[in-house]
């Protein structure tokens, strides 16, 4: 009967954890999108909107990595759930700088935003999507513990990194020709990289959901 | 004698745990000196050497989150020790990052250095030794758990920050001034913002350390 008791609390407080980790999630996805959208539509009101959100996601990072505390102290789980909470405790930290990242384009947007379009956005409206949907995948995948989801997640961080880097060279070129296109350029091409960072986070969550299911650790190339 | 036994086996293998940790840290120390030595000495067989050290570094991670998985999994420690333990899963993410950036700094480099040079480095030496402490102390810290020189790691951030700003600043304007230095330029700045992002990493394990030691959330300006 104890047992049970303990072990059912257990169950709760694990829940509760991977409740938390989705709001915190939920709050980055935004984070990300709105950030691009202030960036795109060139509006100040989102740019506060962005930076008064952080303060909730570094809250929730501390508030989760004290429930994995809790849990480990006061459970001492084995096996799968004590790899699934010390990734929680990772996962907490992608997830903050994740939003931090999200400052971080806002900030590059400020600037930006206070000269005339340098050219119409295509690439970074596209690169945002798929970067949120690893976001959103690499989340899934983890409460659910879902590997073959975690492997799209890496796959599409792939063509992140390609979108990345055909901006670089077209604002290098951009740059190159006109020297009143340096400042926004180099902005621009900070933002592309905010956003390919983001997406390499998403990449660190769906390879320890891959590990942590499949017992494989495809970090780092190694396979078994 | 039973848990006299089990408990030197824990703290053998605690002490392992550290060792590895400073092994990992001294390796990427070592990959951020070497990068910017490669790039300021335009030598490319520094280069080389950077990118064969990352594997080792790779393995490290895994081997480091073994450890701790095994700290955890077989001696349930409690408090101080379990946030050690949690404290060494975040740390080794960490370092592993701080080894890509390093790989990243000499991918900039083996472009920078196909072009002549577009100016004596002055920050980014300075910078680099100041970053290289922060590394250095904040592992110190943690093993030593000592709080006060985790504060010095915390404080030196804003230095390499402002450091960061004034090199950010002048490529900005060299490359205003002269088309020739946009390619180098802004992989010049991608450079300084790597080894900020690296000293970021050390503050990250400084306010872990802060906050074991004190008990004391010191992230996102949490005093208590």
């Amino acid at each position: 009967m104890m047992k049970e008791h303990t072990d059912k609390r257990f169950e709760e407080s694990l829940q509760g954890l991977k409740e938390l980790i989705l709001q915190m999630g939920e709050g980055v996805e935004a984070m990300i999108l709105l950030s691009m959208k202030a960036l795109i539509e060139r509006n100040s009101k989102l740019i506060e909107e962005v930076i008064a959100k952080d303060p909730a996601i570094n809250e929730l990072e501390m508030t989760i990595d004290e429930r994995c505390l809790e849990l480990l102290a006061l459970y001492q789980p084995a096996a799968s759930d004590l790899r699934f909470i010390t990734i929680g405790l990772k996962i907490s930290k992608d997830l903050e700088r994740m939003g931090d990242l999200a400052v971080n384009i806002v900030e590059n947007a400020t600037e930006i935003n206070k000269e005339p379009p340098l050219k119409p956005y295509i690439d970074l409206p596209v690169m945002t999507s798929k970067v949120q949907k690893m976001v959103k995948d690499a989340l899934d995948a983890f409460v659910k513990r879902d590997a073959p989801l975690a492997e799209t997640v890496c796959r599409m961080d792939d063509e992140v990194d390609d979108l990345k880097s055909r901006i670089f060279d077209e604002l290098v070129g951009l740059m190159q020709n006109n020297s009143n296109a340096v400042g926004r350029g180099v902005r621009l091409i900070a933002v592309a990289k905010h956003l390919e960072r983001v997406a390499d986070h998403a990449t660190n969550i769906a390879e320890e959901v891959i590990f942590m299911v499949q017992g494989k650790d495809i970090r780092h190339g190694k396979n078994g």
